[in-house]
């Protein structure tokens, strides 16, 4: 996507080999205009799936997930929660997901009532790096039976790996697409793989 | 907002005196067909005020920010975060906010580049109940220079008096709407005011 490319290259900040910041659009700040552009591709993207409900995490994959269920027709989205809150009273499912920047390992909750057997889900993300949060996420939809369409993240760290565990994870006829391949990071310059 | 009334009723579900829990269409499960709509109410209310951008609070509040700003001509919106992410190097304004739920006290930060003095912004949030974390987001503005133009809460339990403390911390000039009051939770029966 090549406006993406742009957007990252112009609003974003290199940080070393590893990390690229996009906080002044899409996950601090939010570019509500660029979102709905974000979400219509991934709406064109994964249109042929047929996803029932979009599952996504907290906190900065709702804004991407809301904008891909409006250009899919208004499907519901489920947010993951890294907290369990005091009034989740019911069964979950769950998933333990390791942050590689913080060196902590957190829990991803989704309650059970939420997610049943059979129903075509679309993992939404804004960052696919290691893949910790990806993989969550399709634990989480095997535990419930559900059938994981596809996934689609905004920008890709092809460098770190998540692609290729999520590719293996997905198996055939679920897709992993990508908006935009970071394939490296080095002295302030972000270059993207085609 | 009727149709909000009849939403918490149909699919909430009362928990004692003090809960009431909507996560099957608003802060778990979004119903982004319904978030339409709490968005249009919300630029309906507040389109006169002329806000230049939207805070929120991570995460349940990122869903109604968007769909505000939405119908508010693509606002920006920035959502304070919770947890100091290890790539926020910059200087930041934060809150600490109590939860009167956890009993623990978590820092609102947000990045001091976003929030500009004369800035006018608009506060939007799921829940108003004790208006804690209302109330640091006006501080977070206050620290910044920027002009709160309102607040905007989906869903306010006026029985734990948040209303009263954000009403009288935002002054003249500036308004709290809740697009559902509830007067009253008891025996799993939600009551609102009108």
């Amino acid at each position: 996507m090549l406006s993406l490319e742009e957007k990252i290259v112009h609003d974003g900040l290199a940080l070393g080999t590893q990390i690229v910041k996009v906080d002044s659009f899409l996950n601090h700040q939010i570019d509500v205009a660029f979102l709905h552009e974000i979400g219509q591709e991934f709406g064109r993207l994964f249109a042929d799936k047929h996803p029932a409900k979009i599952l996504t995490m907290e906190s900065s994959g709702i804004g991407c997930a809301i904008a891909a269920a409006q250009a899919l027709g208004d499907l519901p989205v489920l947010f993951a929660k890294k907290t369990v809150p005091s009034t989740m009273v019911e069964d979950i499912w769950y998933a333990d997901v390791k942050s590689f920047t913080k060196g902590t390992v957190s829990r991803a909750v989704v309650a059970r009532k939420f997610l049943t057997a059979g129903e075509r889900v679309l993992i939404i993300d804004d960052f696919l790096a290691h893949g910790e949060a990806g993989m969550g996420m399709i634990e989480i939809c095997r535990q419930a039976g559900a059938v994981v369409v596809g996934m689609g993240a905004v920008i890709e760290k092809e460098f770190q790996g998540g692609g290729a565990r999520i590719r293996e994870a997905l198996g055939d006829g679920a897709e992993l697409h990508s908006l935009a391949v970071i394939s490296q990071i080095r002295d302030g310059v972000i270059s993207f793989r085609h």
